[in-house]
């Protein structure tokens, strides 16, 4: 099994007498969720993710008290419900971050409209979510740029991630020169950071969506989302039937994360990394083959 | 004619060899645009109100070079596309602040969808914009809440205005056991306040609509928007289409703004009740019978 916190891919050892999805030997997947309601509004639209009841993969709790300790472990006990089918062409570890980050971009491109051919998408901040943002939105044949703060991440957008143009959020003139030009704004970043040039960078009517979670309150000028008719749309992850449909649709386009894999014995080494952004740009553990000293 | 500054109805008195869509006599009305580019996307969309460069109907600068005087004269022309037929069942005085306050508040309950029968709407702030987002909340079927921070205004919300309820912004309690049942809020309100208790209102995925313009930015808790999914937009005025079709529903369910039709000569005086929001909900200008002395 490989696994990060809540992005495991493994194969099936035993399925239950009412399972009827899985096989033994299949490759499957578990993301951010093991639980849900099943009877909220909510879950009726496939959307687990606004459950108000679901279960975390990682440090949740069961409906009957267990605490769930997520990829850490090399079994790991799910309702098929929340298990999906990973395609065969796709590398168990490279694979395994598109079940929290893969999902976190593809749903808000897909559920607010932005993954037409020809649409203009920003991708703010490159790191987990961001590499594989540029990644989803290339192959749904949007034009993708990424706005960074650092000018160093520009040949690995362009070159080696194949965005088409890179933006320094920092350089006024770069940005001005920007303005008004995308359709939606993926913004990945959960430090501090300031809206008003990333509202300034969407044509009338467009969406950011923010995925990632600053710990204190941004600064929202409402003039500038008045006057374009702007949008701010907060979106968590998504729901299990968007899971399988974006790793299905990882699988016709060849897609995965850009990782680093790691025995079991590296996880320390690997957190003090992680806490410098020193990783590009996932940690994914090779449970199966190094948690047991095997 | 009766007029505010961009909120205008009156008799037409004269037109062009042109124009076909009114005849002398006719009952007019004139809005907060008259003149936009009729080419760019916006425009195609009937969204006048986003084109880069629509002509403001006060204060602003025709293609031509002239200035825009609002509705403070005896006549105004104005190219028929941004003119609209007002319904003969409406009060000229009562008609006119739907041009601006009216469409401001239908065009994002209709274009977000938040006009279904059933659903619950908050209304933020009980003032020109709000009276009659109460109004058009209750003819579209809605149930609709008034969220204040003056308890005074409980009995105008809902015995004079129809409001179903009402919470006091202040008050924990009550803001509490609203959490979560709205789908969607109307934020009239131009000072500083906190969007927080909002944005806990709203059920998942649920929109606050800004129509208000704070001075300086809000705080945006962003966690929040997130986990249930949420959206703050922006909106401005509106399209024509959706003027001509806001005021046409206005007629068939009798919906006027609250106002006090005040004489040409008591404009310095109004200026100053406006000032400390001492208005019930509009000042209108009776120009036809009193500009000249008449």
């Amino acid at each position: 099994m490989i696994t990060c916190r809540h992005e495991i891919v493994g194969l099936v050892t035993e399925v239950g007498s009412k399972v009827g999805k899985f096989k033994i030997g299949d490759k499957a997947g578990v993301g951010c969720l093991v639980g849900s309601c099943h009877s909220c509004e909510s879950c009726d639209q496939n959307e687990e993710n606004y459950c108000s009841k679901f279960v975390l993969t990682y440090n949740s709790v069961c409906a009957d008290g267990a605490i769930t300790y997520g990829g850490y472990s090399d079994k790991i006990v799910v309702d098929q419900h929340f298990v999906v089918k990973v395609p065969e062409n796709l590398a168990m570890d490279k694979a395994a971050p598109l079940l929290c980050a893969g999902i976190t971009v593809y749903s808000p491109m897909k559920n607010l409209e932005l993954n037409e051919p020809g649409k203009h998408i920003g991708v703010v901040g490159l790191g987990g979510l961001g590499h594989v943002a540029v990644k989803f939105g290339k192959a749904f044949g949007m034009k993708v740029t990424v706005i960074s703060t650092s000018v160093k991440k520009r040949e690995e957008a362009i070159d080696r991630l194949g965005a088409d143009s890179f933006l320094v959020s920092s350089d006024p003139q770069q940005m001005q020169a920007a303005m008004g030009t995308m359709d939606g704004i993926i913004d990945t970043v959960s430090a501090k950071h300031n809206l008003l040039p990333l509202i300034a960078l969407l044509k009338t009517k467009g969406r950011l969506v923010m995925i990632g979670v600053p710990e204190h309150p941004l600064e929202l000028p409402v003039g500038p989302l008045l006057f374009g008719g702007k949008t701010i749309t907060g979106s968590l992850i998504g729901g299990m039937k968007d899971t399988q449909e974006m790793i299905d649709f990882a699988g016709e386009h060849n897609i995965t994360a850009d990782i680093e894999l790691i025995s079991a014995d590296y996880v320390n080494k690997a957190m003090e990394r992680l806490a410098k952004a020193d990783v590009r740009y996932r940690f994914v553990i090779d449970i199966g083959n190094t948690l047991n000293g095997a």
